[in-house]
């Protein structure tokens, strides 16, 4: 149950592996920080999905003001991100491994994958952010390729899989996970799936 | 606050006007019905987004469970819905008011309406879906003309001005709110924004 707010929290704590990168914000914040960048400079409109809870109780204090005192997180049924950049839809699922050798694939749901596969059959941009903190690199992978290696029952992908079937995301200051310099790139190949 | 969970529950309670109403299943239930039925499909993949939610505090039972018991609502950032159809980009907000004669303009929020904008500019479909309870119709509303009355300072719009300026959703038993009609017929005559 990866991926889940008890578990981001773990993943996000102080460790060996994050100590030695040159930043350590969880990815989560800066893919947020570069979503509120690419909206400021006018350029896209992607955001991250609330999570969804299922509530059970709320205290109606006023008029205006409601408490939520009993809840429960549920499973999301689609990926974190979506959104618009030059006319085009724009969906991805973002994730992190402190793992030095290799990126398990039960870190992303097969409904997200299937989401994923869906998404392409539509003609909009499906892709993943991987991230190994380790190193300190973050992976732009085409949705197609991920799902060929989920489809052949890979359970496991290493890391030298990343640098050769993924594309580095550069960080900027202002954009710590410019995730549109690789769509960019992509597009001017005409490799844009 | 219109639009509010705590304001929805009220504009859902029965009421003369629901009452004259074919069906009186609300609105959001319908689209999320439609929504399913496209994913069936194999047409479109549109979500309603979970409504933001600043969570304080979390009991954990176990490793797997999570109970929240403080948590409160947020003001959302965008518009309820949006998703994929045909590689074009959707993006809508829905309303239902049950007001013989009019709508009034602070049913839907600001930075809805700019949001709507944004997309126009990003050269996807943008658009309102609103109901009239009283009338059981309910409306497409192409963003654009929307965003026309609210610049021009419009406080009110009339029920006339969404049978002049909007398009009659139609109504079926596996879509009941079938806006993929419309926007099929809007693209048919190269009318679609």
């Amino acid at each position: 149950m990866i991926g889940y707010p008890n578990c981001k929290k773990k993943s996000t704590a102080p460790s060996k592996a994050n100590s030695q990168s040159r930043r350590g914000m969880p990815l989560e914040d800066e893919i947020n920080t570069t979503n509120r960048y690419y909206l400021d400079q006018d350029r896209a409109a992607v955001y991250k999905k609330p999570i969804p809870i299922n509530i059970v109780k709320v205290q109606y204090q006023s008029r205006q003001t409601a408490k939520i005192t009993e809840a429960y997180y549920q499973m999301p049924s689609t990926t974190d991100y979506n959104g618009i950049y030059q006319s085009q839809y724009l969906d991805f699922e973002a994730k992190q491994t402190d793992s030095k050798t290799s990126m398990p694939m039960r870190m992303i749901h097969p409904h997200q994958l299937e989401h994923l596969r869906r998404v392409i059959r539509y003609g909009g941009v499906a892709f993943l952010i991987i991230r190994f903190t380790y190193y300190d690199q973050t992976f732009y992978v085409p949705a197609a390729v991920m799902l060929a290696e989920y489809d052949a029952g890979v359970k496991t992908i290493k890391h030298e899989w990343f640098t050769t079937n993924g594309f580095l995301i550069p960080y900027r200051y202002l954009a710590p996970v410019d995730y549109l310099s690789v769509i960019d790139q992509l597009k001017l190949e005409d490799k844009l799936q």
